[in-house]
């Protein structure tokens, strides 16, 4: 049975050691290394210790990656960190999926803009594909970098493509409401993050300026065509460890229904099988540990309203699990091999 | 030093436990009777075990109001219930304040559409003052039945009515997004509160059709007169015990300013205790235990849009606090009397 | 490729469900029917919607049984529920996993003390098998009815076995002291599981009476022969959804040293998939979806004590992914035959 | 009305913003000023955003302690901290309560065994009476120096206390199992308290060498005479924000009865304002925010096993209550005063 090489590239992260999990269990996947620059030397189970007796191997440094014959890597970096790795990453040796935000959005002086910096790999931008399989799939394919998606933007755009491909809302008009679970912040420790104060607690943050609003827009543009949709985004922090849900409301282009509307996301996402329709408003247990987005609809008429809810994990759809999508399109395997994963409720 | 006698209809539940919790460390206050239909006979520290040491007097039956000379009678019953009981109350014998949604509506019509029944007490509809003392102090001084406003809609009310006041934001394009805490479901154990499937979870739900909507609605509406303003309104439930945090969404009416928003806002609760303007967007455990809405207030250019993001207790100022609130100023006491709580954080 | 076919009775509950999610992805396995009292006629996945894609086969009656041709069936019933079954069962059929606590005491004597009814299928309580693979693989293989065991007295058996085994603690004087998240008290909502009186709390219950007590001190009285241990045994609930984490505190009967005991019970695991000796004391998450037991072992030299930490996920090792062991070793197949599962954390 | 003015050095932690939570509604009590090292300048509410429109002072140096004619000071300060400050501290100025650990053991040895460094205040151990009012109010009367007890102690002496004293109990053969919230960890952010990794989790730690065993042994030495009892104590880290819960396991010195046990202990408390006797096990989150210790016991014939199982909050009883408690002691205040406060539940 033919496999494939693949390495990860930030294997301390949360991040890093989902892929991992995902990847030892893939069948027609072998993971030749994994790369930490913080902890090389070690067993990957040292740091992460659920994972004893399943991934014990020895995590290396990013130079070893040339000792391995690899068809595939990963990279699981923080934003800036990536595209220094890919500003003298050579395309012949092996695709890259990176996770990171550094080639997700469209422009050199969008990035500036929303990260604050400048980016230092530009060549690259326009060879990135945008890795939202449900809408990009034909792009990914042949792809050799593949930008996978925000946690956010995945929970969004997949709620609004539908409707705004069949034209039934204003572009200029998307309120974005989302909720995210801990692990969106990364592994690492801070002052946001300390248990006590998160514990019982809610609040929204990044009001007005979070980079994820620009990649919706983006996103949702590349694959609408026409102007870029302006949307407003507001994240909040959920005192819980996995999970992102996305109220969005919407303003109707022309006359709609609740039928229409339901019948034209169920349409949309007919063939797929990470996108599931829900009945009622789905609920982020319901995707726990899984690959899925759970995807509700429906149209308020006393106030001309549509208004979607949409469920993540943000490790898994929302990261890894799309990069391992991701990487079955790029490989001519069936999408959800290895991805078959029964969520985790309660 | 001259005191008011008061008693609590209901204690077995959440309200009913928050109103014995200020009431008993009240300085003007004398808390006569706590009544309950299931529980009457034992010590109210046997329902609430947390109260041993602190109030351990009997439960009683409604029957036993009458064997009191009281000032002021708080109605924690569900709602429904609370109508029938004032369907035959006479106003001479003590004043109500009501934790119920049943008088909160502005018509029996209103009720009948949003309540699914037949409001049983249809004469006081129009007596009940509104009891939201930051914006109808007045009415609630000299009333002898009051309104307590709902959770929702206190945090929402709170962080628009300067808004709209001040003619800042369109009435018919506002969007409202909550998000509660398990306590506002009530004492009664059910199976959308069983602990697994709500620990680690979140999700929306009442899409469309919740019946703060209307409260919200009706209540700008007599504060600010014209129109009922429209409101689009969408509760989720946080994996939280204590605490709402709300976030709107509207558009502004004319050229406004982040100052200008900031300032009306700030202007508009200058004189009160209970409403703090908060800085930064802030966390609903900053409010927990105590009589406190927070509200922050932001204006995006980008979007063109104002946005606000207010919490408070939803057992405190979303219930019993505001009914203490309320009571102090039918009473003619300082509004804060017994409320200045600090709250309870981390 | 052989399969073997099965069926699950009684899918409302949790165990049922987590029953389902590991059956859906064994390889060797046929899931025939799902039965349910309550919702037979419904889809599995209108149960639990995060089957939905994956498990929408309908739920049948428990009499639809008859018209399957199963190799095995596993009865997630409660206690007193499961003895009714198997009264009237006939062994020629098909083999039967029981979850319920109602054949894992030796004795129809024990099970009235502990349980306080009387036992209704007594000649069936001498053929069960205590379905604890690590110390009863032998009897588990041949045997037609296997109880498995309760989710307390998995982590505790495994953690005490190896000493008592080797002599080396005295078995009249051992004290466990358990926590347990709340997925324990199974899917039916009560007033103790309500989710505002568990969340960021905690509390022991069940003090000197719980039923596992005797479950514990009889397994180990028929793996080890001899008197029956005396335990005293204290279970807590944890504001968690899954997970046990147990501590026990026992007397050396003879000179230990840490590295004895340590070596002790590595050597007494060594050969199996699903006890991990743990360096360090073990985390609940680290096992949390998994099919592990986590051992650590210390011996306190000040205090002449030995303690062990074991934890376990309650739903699989403490329940559904144990029967599913235990059926491997019935069928003949390797045991971790789909039961490798990485923990998810975080 | 005559008043004490106090001073807390220490405010950016959370019990040092506990006790300015408390001191602020003391009406006994003028609070004179507030240090922070690291915010010295801020206002303290910038500090602790919750404290906004309650407590704006701004917070000084520890250098400005002497600008002000201070009755007493609260040590708010990390261990070793605390015991260089009362290196050079002139007992004539004021009193002081130290909520550190440098001053609860008896000896510079003990110090340097458990707490690994040198003690820098010897001169000062003897001086210091152990703050827990309810074994050793007359010493704390008189005493200048208080050290005020760590959190787990106070829940395990109340406990046990009782039973020795009446000698009850071997003292030889105590095992004490707590469950603490994760504010007993302090407010510094650390991998250990990092949201994502303790939220939903669970774990035992400091097994065998926690330096709260012989703060436990020796309290209750210099409580009861002879010799140093001998315990064996493991802390585990509960998912939650606030609260203690210990359950002990001890063996009766002679033959004892649930009725002896249990009116052993509610005689012992009879006067007591702070420990209430639960009737059933009781749970964390009935102590929430206030100074109460809830303590239950009872006889386990079948193994001869007396349990006990008592609750504290850890920031309130566990540090910033009880040190109030101290305090009121010293001034000859009721010792309830400004203490007074119920549990906030749920």
């Amino acid at each position: 049975m033919a496999t494939y090489k693949v390495g990860v590239v930030g294997g301390t992260g949360y991040t890093g050691a989902e892929l991992v999990r995902l990847l030892i269990n893939h069948p027609k996947i072998d993971l030749e290394i994994i790369t930490s620059r913080s902890h090389a030397g070690k067993p990957f189970s040292d740091v992460h210790p659920h994972f004893t007796g399943m991934a014990e191997m020895e995590l290396q440094t990013i130079d070893d990656l040339d000792d391995y014959d690899l068809d595939l890597v990963f990279l699981a970096l923080p934003h800036g960190v990536s595209m220094d790795f890919i500003k003298s990453y050579d395309p012949d040796k092996y695709r890259v999926i990176d996770l990171s935000g550094d080639f997700r959005l469209t422009s050199a002086e969008s990035y500036r803009q929303w990260y604050g910096k400048e980016h230092t790999a530009v060549n690259f931008i326009d060879e990135a594909a945008f890795g939202l399989p449900e809408l990009f799939r034909d792009n990914i394919r042949n792809a050799t970098l593949v930008a996978n998606p925000g946690c956010y933007p995945t929970s969004a755009i997949l709620a609004l493509a539908p409707l705004l491909k069949n034209d039934l809302i204003k572009p200029d008009d998307i309120t974005i409401d989302s909720k995210s679970g801990v692990t969106g912040a990364g592994a690492t420790a801070s002052a946001k993050t300390h248990f006590p104060d998160v514990f019982g607690n809610f609040s929204a943050y990044g009001l007005r300026n979070h980079r994820h609003t620009p990649e919706i827009q983006q996103a949702l543009q590349r694959y609408i065509g026409g102007e870029e949709p302006r949307v407003i985004f507001t994240p909040h922090l959920l005192p819980i460890d996995r999970g992102i849900l996305t109220t969005t409301y919407t303003k109707p282009k022309k006359t709609v229904s609740q039928e229409l509307v339901q019948k034209t996301v169920a349409r949309f996402y007919k063939k797929e099988h990470f996108v599931r329709i829900a009945k009622n408003p789905p609920q982020v247990k319901y995707v726990r540990g899984s690959n899925y987005c759970d995807v509700h609809v429906t149209y308020d008429e006393r106030t001309n309203t549509i208004i979607t809810v949409s469920t993540i994990d943000n490790l898994v759809k929302g990261a890894a699990g799309q990069a391992i999508q991701n990487m079955n399109i790029m490989f001519g395997l069936l999408e959800h091999t290895g991805l078959k994963i029964t969520p985790l409720s309660p």
